[in-house]
């Protein structure tokens, strides 16, 4: 017995991919024999399966059902078979393709997610790109470079060249801050250069007054951090970036904040302060809980309802700083903050008109549980998107990768995001290629800038908002924290790896088709892949040959994923014999042959 | 029997302390009885002990020797007496006052030097004050505090006010050297300030250029530290310095250099190079003798003939900042350094008309063993005087001891320094209540400002050149190294402390007898003790009570040591009867009555 089914292609499934709740959905599978029964069981989290039974189509020539599934959840299923009185399977292999099985002992069900509803799609943010900062990190911009609002007791890098460093005592505990001294003046006398380098979206890393250069261990959240400068300077970089037709989006640290907030110490100063009930004492006032265990880091109890309403109440911390026209937030560890305080965050943005909310979940964001409890963060009710740390395992992954099998592997796998999350949540992710807690991608990359440059073409290419590190597409080097926060190399900069890069904003602000489309994938040879994006008009399609090693393409050798036929055929007739030289990349764009006449 | 010998009285030895070579010495004591046989036992360094018998003089009433002493060296000398048939000795008790033993096991002798020649007296040196400044740490002299020069990979001291930290990794090894941005301009700015405090030499700690903030890990002896400016800065400070009638002593580290210096890295780089012998390679190019072992300060070979010609010869170290009319030097652990190469120094500077070398000798210097050699640093044809540490120890022994005894043992040490110093030397000496090696004064006393004061008295009172180390004066704290080094309390001085400070630099000014005259001590109770400087015209007398009660001072009360009865009675006279508050002091300055009239 032959069965056939692939959740990519619409005479199998359709909708594509995630539903929003009440979507009627059609499943069809094709089987090269009459059988006696065929069902779609259809599992929702914490029900139990429902069987819904599968005719066969006459038309189709496939077993087919049609469910509306009418609320949202996780959902999972697969297809039973009956046949000469006995049972098959089929479940999910790769790139949705059905896997015939004979036993049902761990079936990897296909998953499916039906959400609340849309994210809203906001032209400036899914059409732009992102650069994002880490403030003390990007630039100076005090007439003479001097830094202000220093903090007693920390130290300044003696030159912008200095490489990070953590000064520790012998427990390894972190005892002096140490700075740069970059600030909003700085990232606002730089607009120039970015605008030229053609982002048109700013995220900052905290701002808000903090004990660190990190800024995460919050001290008040109603001031701009001194040493960054203070509201005037952060209006006046808004006023500016608006001018520009740019935008702002701030890091919110809600979970926790830092050992030296006025917030906790007064709590750990007086036990009747209303701050008290803020944090959760193990043994007042020594032992508290703290992020991950980091007593710096006292964490928050987000249920405390006058600590909800000073984050997001009328006069609270999203509401002041909403004031100022900040346009969207990235929300610091968003997984461990609980949903109706995420759902809260999102009411207050929408009610100061801002409909950007990005989460740092680091995982697949759509079946993520947190202590055996599912976090619907795709149900479009509270996050908008979130950072899409897969992508760049995905690119970090393909570039490193040493065979096929491990390149298909890393294709399925981010073929199974795409299919996961709803259309609009996943072009309103925040794609990147590192970020300040990742290793730098020049650093992942074995120091090779023409590696970098197919990075930034894979995160060009894929659906979501591409975000560029500072520092990254002027070729700054970095391992792990602190190392990948240096100070961004001004006069060293990689001018071509800059203009590249520019180049590549521009292809995608010239071509809808990178914002919102389809996706398909090609593997040809190890370390020889290709992306395709295609909508009714134009395929794109890219191709890098990661290799040292010239390569002549040969279509016999494609293996696409993911893709109709007809998009396969044209991209095939397209790349076939193409030359590309080694560590370099094809990228081309393909009107489609049913547009022309 | 009963013996009595005072070696600080002139009628049992002429003359006082150290002797020039060749002088003729006389010795006398008396005893009770006629005795058999009275010997003077004198031992030269290394030679047999010769006996000189001793005559009874009917009109002195004492048994009596003169030796006429040859040749410079360290000797030591005891008394044998015979009657009955039996042998008596005299060695030395407290305060130069003779012990009659009955046995000659671990016999307590005393010392006697012969010098070779005197160092000279230098005006503008030994009637001065000094000042110490640890140049990172004094003052920023750049238009906007600036710091210019900056080493990369250092770190900068966030604010003035923060208190130093050595950064060290895991291995307690310094990884980053960490700087406040003191210069030459900032202490020039800085002259009226001194001039005004009322000191007239500067002792500038290493000002070469160097890895560390100390810089005693020079990288290149031609050149100073562009942190701290260029030789322009300097000749521009000594320029101002001299137009005020004011002086500068440097810092002159020659026993090794720093690892990163351009002598080793050369002789790292290339074994064939001339800087490879400078260095003693264990195994080469990893293994090498240090500096206590501290890798990074390679010691050199200081009997390498291009090395010695380097530091002293025509063209050498010395001779190029002797241009810019440096007037001293200060020699680091000038104990390291080879007798001759001292004496090649001397030399050097004698040269270029300079007088004053002070070596950094932390011990009593005239009896100073550097693996069991003599090192004869008092004999004059090499250093002219050493930092006088052993007054740092007696002054906050003083302030801090808790019984009689331990003051009155105090005292002794300190008489017997000057015993054993040549006259010239020991004025030479360069007197300190605190360096950049030590925990700082008012730290060591418990942070008691009125204890500092009383510190600052003594060190005033007693002989030698006193030197304040940066920062004393106005109240500056600060534990061990690095604490020690804290950046000059600009705006937050104790003002008071200054002005009593600087009043006792008028004191020393206005009274030519704390430059050149004898010295005695006072001890009168625990707490309360009293240093008497007298020459033929004045006495000057300092009496501190260092406890919280006030007393009442009582002659009956009174023990004087190392004066002469009559300076005591006129002292005694004076103070009698005088109420003094606690922890205060008076100072008394007393006509000399055979002068009256």
């Amino acid at each position: 017995m032959k069965v056939t089914y692939d959740s990519w292609q619409k005479q199998y499934k359709t909708p594509f991919g995630a539903i929003q709740a009440n979507t009627l959905v059609t499943w069809a599978i094709a089987i090269d024999q009459p059988v006696q029964e065929a069902d779609l069981w259809l599992t929702k989290l914490n029900e139990d399966p429902v069987a819904y039974p599968m005719n066969y189509n006459d038309e189709t020539q496939k077993y087919e059902t049609q469910v509306r599934v009418g609320s949202s959840g996780l959902y999972n299923y697969y297809f039973a078979i009956k046949q000469n009185n006995q049972m098959f399977y089929v479940d999910q292999g790769l790139f949705g393709q059905g896997r015939l099985r004979q036993d049902d002992h761990n079936l990897k069900q296909y998953q499916l997610i039906c959400y609340e509803r849309k994210v809203p799609q906001v032209d400036w943010y899914d059409q732009g790109v992102v650069y994002q900062i880490f403030p003390d990190r990007f630039a100076n911009g005090n007439p003479y470079g001097e830094v202000t609002g220093r903090k007693k007791n920390s130290f300044l890098y003696a030159t912008e060249e200095d490489t990070p460093y953590y000064i520790k005592n012998s427990r390894g505990e972190i005892t002096r801050w140490d700075f740069f001294g970059g600030n909003l003046a700085g990232i606002r006398k730089k607009l120039p250069y970015l605008k030229k380098l053609g982002v048109n979206t700013i995220y900052l890393n905290p701002i808000f007054l903090a004990t660190s250069n990190h800024r995460y261990d919050t001290v008040d959240y109603m001031k701009i951090d001194p040493m960054l400068g203070d509201e005037d300077d952060l209006r006046g970089l808004i006023h500016d970036l608006h001018q520009n037709g740019m935008h702002l989006l701030l890091d919110g640290v809600f979970n926790h904040v830092g050992q030296e907030s006025i917030y906790f110490q007064e709590a750990i100063k007086d036990k009747s302060s209303h701050y008290y009930s803020w944090f959760n004492f193990i043994n007042y006032p020594e032992k508290y809980q703290s992020w991950w265990g980091v007593s710096s880091l006292p964490e928050v109890n987000k249920s405390n309802p006058e600590y909800q309403d000073f984050i997001y109440g009328d006069h609270g911390v999203l509401a002041k700083w909403m004031k100022d026209q900040v346009d969207g937030w990235r929300l610091d560890v968003a997984d461990e903050l609980p949903m109706d305080f995420l759902r809260n965050i999102r009411n207050r943005l929408m009610k100061e008109n801002c409909q950007v909310m990005i989460g740092e979940v680091w995982e697949d964001a759509s079946d993520k549980f947190v202590n055996s409890e599912y976090r619907p963060y795709t149900f479009g009710d509270n996050l908008t998107g979130v950072m899409n740390y897969p992508v760049r395992n995905f690119i970090v992954g393909l570039l490193t990768s040493e065979n096929s099998d491990a390149e298909i592997a890393l294709m399925n796998k981010l073929a199974l995001l795409v299919e996961h999350y709803p259309t609009n949540f996943l072009r309103n992710c925040l794609n990147n290629i590192g970020t300040h807690d990742t290793v730098r991608i020049k650093t992942a990359l074995q120091n090779d800038e023409k590696l970098v440059l197919l990075a930034f073409g894979l995160m060009f290419m894929l659906p979501g908002v591409p975000c560029i590190y500072y520092g990254d597409e002027a070729g700054l080097i970095g391992d792990k924290d602190p190392d990948n926060r240096r100070f961004f190399p001004w006069g060293r900069e990689s001018r071509s790896l800059i203009a590249q890069v520019s180049k590549w904003i521009n292809v995608r602000k010239q071509n809808p088709v990178l914002v919102k489309s389809k996706i398909g994938f090609l593997h040809i040879a190890t370390g020889i892949n290709a992306i395709v994006r295609y909508d009714e008009k134009v395929i794109m399609v890219y191709c890098i040959n990661k290799n040292k090693a010239e390569t002549v393409l040969a279509k016999e050798n494609f293996a696409f994923y993911c893709l109709p036929k007809t998009i396969a055929e044209e991209v095939a007739a397209e790349l076939d014999q193409t030359k590309l030289s080694g560590e370099d990349s094809i990228l081309r764009k393909i009107p489609r042959k049913a547009n022309i006449g």
